[in-house]
Order: structure tokens, then C-alpha cells, then sequence
């Protein structure tokens, strides 16, 4: 059995004030947290050191751009690397990342035990808009501050596991679980930022959005027999929701934990690796049962065609 | 709106000695009671005119060619065409299939309300194995006894919905929802017959395949933003026993009807179709949102690759 505690470090609101020394001292502290547990692996959110910025319009987007992180670590950062390396703890987190040629992506990190960085993901699935739109209840303008990730989706052996990263509204998407899947992935980790309001239908509710984000991961967790983390960012940053609902899915889609709170909470369950192997030796064995010659569509089209 | 009541014909098992005449009565049954309550579309479980006869092993897989139909309508399934025109019902209906050439197929056909039939769909992820395995507690031999689809996933408008099929194991492919979504599918509909344990894995339970069941057509509703009608053949069969659990899932991925028996059983939901417009104009508006030059393994790599 490969065995391993994987954790979720779920965060309550940031707020605009909020410096990311503060922030990273919060991080720290769930990090101690988690280590206390016996966590070997900890997930942090989407965007975990700032607040969720793209909900304000800015005509000039250069003026974001102190959201974003030049390099990383940087100066802010280096003690959570640091913490971790002291402790053994591999991580991943969110942040708005700004590259030496000026490109802007939502981006995330994963480290070893000894926080090396080891992968880096940048967001393929970017929702929302890019101009003001006056008819929703608030903005989502991640299609203006950021560029559709270039990376792909990738998968790491970290720490004896296949990993890889998702961010937010990809794990709406069954094309990035399976993505991953085709490569043998075992542990999925998402972090987001999830309006508990659609701006679009105001009537959806929080039990329902909360419903779609968990039917998305169990989805993706069972059809890849695959554990999957999804560690939210909750609490109302400057007057906004977020939705919190952290989980812990296993390769049967089954939740394990699940956070309470819309706090700084961790979330965490033992995760034995081996239990991805059924799923992928049986009903997923997609040697033997995928058709790809009936999947060209996904691959070839990108919007709707009604033929008929 | 362009709203319809959508049925599901649940049907009790069929046993081996059950002729055709007997189970196409039963059918009708559930027929007259759709029509009672208004239903216009009326979806039947796959292999429903059988026993599900992939249990058995026969050495020589002729021996099985007496629970295929070689044309449709035939002189059994006549009288339920017959019904079905009088009563302007559309429906659908799975049957083992042997064509004029002699392949063989796990099929589906579709009539509009003219009991005309307008589409076909041949079952493309056939579950199982192709020999006779002595470690399961029970044999499921479509591999052996059909041909994977020659088809594809295709849409027709029918009824003013656009609509598509898939067969029991398709479900659990999220490729099957998404190559009929990006055809603007409205509407799909899966007959299943599923046993209620695991051949590879006792301890699974009826619970959790019911819950894999469900899962996978309430993401593939909600990721597509269509209904989805699931419909079992259920109970004992000459000693093995199917689960139930036919449901009709709107296009938030909500459960709208449920059956409570493992017998005939009619489930029934008024599907306004208009609701299928918010989804895919908003969240999953396709054209905006997927980034298909990250998707090419899904169309290009059948199995696992693990790159690491």
C-alpha cells in the first residue's frame, strides 16, 4: 500500500488591505496545522495570496497588476518554502503570476518534500469575460487579466505519486481529468475562488453551486479512479461571497472530508494510492474499452455544430 | 418554452423463457400508462425485448444468435409500432442487433411520433471481456458477443429536441456526453442493464453502483447542459440480479424522477427544453470556453501513458 495524508488548507477571505505577509503567515499556520496531522501533501487554493481581484474592472489592466508575482519564491513566500523544507511538506498553491516577458497567467506551483518547485500548471479554462458588462450582479474578468494557460495539463511523479494540477473552472471541464487520466494520474489538486452568487442567474443558489462543484470532481475522481483535492478560498472578500466546500474525493468518487467552515480550516484524509488501481485495471481500462476513433469532436471542434 | 413530458419505461426482468410477444405486451403497458400521463418521448432499457443474455458463455457464440433481430420493426415489435403510432409517441428501444452481413451489434433505434424509425445508434464501449473468466462471479461477455459500434455519437432532431442515444456502459464515459454535446444535444437517452454486484469486486454494493450510475449521467447533464434520461431493465434474472434506478436528470444535473421499484415502472418529468440554453450559453458555452489545443490526447492516445 502506498499511503500517504493529503491535506487541504482551505482560506477564508482576503481582503484588498491584506498584505501577502499576512497572508503567508495564515498559510504557515495551516501548514503547522497540517504537519501536526501527519499531512505529507497540502493543497492551498487559487489565488491564495491575494484576493480575488478579477471581480473589479480596471480600463487600464497594467493597474492589476500588483495582484500578480514576478518570480517565485519571492520575498513574501520564502518562509512558507522555507517552513515546508523544515517540515518535509509538499505543497501547491495559486497565485497570479507575471513572467519576465510580460505574459500574465493564473497559475499554480507544486513542490516537493524539500520545496523544490517540480511543476508549474497555468489555467486553460479562464471564465468569465473580458469588458465590463453591466448586465451581471458582479464582474469575472479573468479573460482580461489573464492568457489562456500554454502548459497543458501535466502530470509529476512527486513524493512516489502521480500528480497533477487543476485550477478552479477546469474542474468543470471532464476534458481535464482526462487529460490527466491518459496520464495516469493519482492525485488531482484544485484550488479555487467560486462566487457563491451566478452573476448571470441569481436564482441558481448556493446549494446548487456547491452541488455542481462537487458533482464535477467526484465525476472526474470516479470516471479516472483518481483522488482528487478541491480546496476552496471562502468567506467574503471586500463585501463578496465565495463559496467554500473543500473536499477530499477517492477513486470511487466518494467523499472523505469535507470542510465546515468558510475559514482558514484544514481538511485532510490518509489516501492509499493503491486503491487507483482497480478503476484503472477494470471499468476504466482505457487500453481496452476507449474508442478514440468515435472521440474526434473533442479534439477537432471546439464550439457547438448541430448537424441537423 | 418548448416543454414535453419525457418518459422512462423501466421494465422488470425477463427470463429466458420469456418470448418476445410476452415482454412487447408488457411494453405496451408501459406505453398506455406513458401515454395517460402525456408523455410524448418513451425511452426503454437496453436489450429490452431479452434476457441479458451476455451472462451466459457459449463456446460457439451462434448459440446466442437467437436473441438477436435480424430486422426492426419485426413480427414481435410490430404491434408496439402500431401503439405508438396511434398514439403519436416517439421512443426508443435497445435490442441485439445482427445485420444483414452478420455483425453484430448492441443497438438502439429512435422513432419520432410517427413511429417512424429515424436514427440508430450501435453501443460503442462495450463493458466486459471476450472469454470465459473464471475468476468473476459471473460472466458479462459483450465482448464477445457484439462488435464495437460502427456509428459513432450522433444527434437527431426529433420532436423539435435534439436528441441522442447511448447504451448502459457509454454512460460512464464522459467522451459519450460531450461528443453528443457539441452537437447541441437537448435530450439523451441510455437504456441500461447494470448487475447489482461488481464480478471483479464483491464489496462495491449496490449503494455505491447506484451512485456511480447516477453520477456519471448527472455530470454528463450538467457539463453538457441537457437532459438525460437513464432507464434500467431490472430485477432477477433466471437468478441474477439487475439494479434499478432509472432517473431523469434536467440540465443542472438535478434528479428529477427516480423509479422506487426494480419492476415495470414508469418514471415521467415535464423536460422543458429552453432550460438547455442557459448552460450552453453561460458556463459551458463551448465556442468561448474549451481550449482544444490541450485536448489531443483524448482523441489520439487510447490507454495510459504515464510520461513520469
Amino acid at each position: 500500500m502506498r499511503k500517504m495524508i493529503v491535506g487541504g488548507a482551505q482560506m477564508g477571505p482576503i481582503q484588498q488591505a491584506d498584505s501577502r505577509e499576512t497572508v503567508v503567515a495564515r498559510m504557515m499556520e495551516l501548514m503547522r496545522k497540517a504537519h501536526a496531522e501527519g499531512v505529507k501533501m497540502l493543497v492551498y487554493p487559487e489565488l491564495a495570496l491575494t484576493t480575488f481581484f478579477p471581480r473589479w474592472y480596471a480600463e487600464d489592466r497594467a493597474e492589476m497588476d500588483r495582484w500578480f508575482e514576478s518570480e517565485m519564491p519571492n520575498g513574501a513566500t520564502q518562509p512558507l518554502f522555507d517552513l515546508a523544507r523544515e517540515m518535509g511538506m509538499a505543497f501547491t498553491f495559486g497565485f497570479a503570476e507575471l513572467t519576465p516577458d510580460g505574459h500574465h497567467y493564473n497559475t499554480s506551483i507544486l513542490t516537493d518534500a524539500q520545496a523544490n518547485i517540480v511543476g508549474t500548471y497555468r489555467k486553460v479554462h479562464l471564465p468569465g469575460h473580458v469588458d465590463h458588462d453591466p448586465e451581471r450582479t458582479h464582474q469575472h474578468l479573468e479573460k482580461r487579466y489573464f492568457e489562456p494557460g500554454d502548459l497543458g495539463f501535466n502530470v509529476w511523479r512527486n513524493e512516489g505519486v502521480v500528480m497533477g494540477m487543476a485550477i478552479c473552472n477546469d474542474r468543470r471541464w471532464p476534458e481535464t481529468y482526462r487529460e490527466l487520466g491518459l496520464q495516469g494520474v493519482e492525485l488531482i489538486t484544485i484550488g479555487y475562488n467560486t462566487p457563491s452568487v451566478n452573476s448571470q442567474k441569481g436564482a441558481e443558489g448556493l446549494r446548487q453551486r456547491l452541488f455542481h462543484s462537487d458533482l464535477s470532481m467526484q465525476a472526474g475522481a470516479y470516471q479516472n479512479s483518481t483522488y482528487v483535492v478541491g480546496v476552496a478560498k471562502a468567506g467574503t472578500e471586500d463585501g463578496h461571497h465565495l463559496m467554500g466546500g473543500s473536499i477530499i474525493v477517492d477513486p470511487d468518487g466518494e467523499v472523505i472530508a469535507r470542510a465546515e467552515t468558510e475559514g482558514d480550516e484544514l481538511i485532510f484524509a490518509e489516501c492509499d494510492f493503491d486503491r487507483c488501481t482497480f478503476g484503472k485495471a477494470t471499468v476504466f481500462d482505457f487500453a481496452r474499452h476507449r474508442r478514440i476513433e468515435h472521440y474526434q469532436r473533442i479534439g477537432r471542434q471546439t464550439g457547438v455544430i448541430v448537424p441537423v
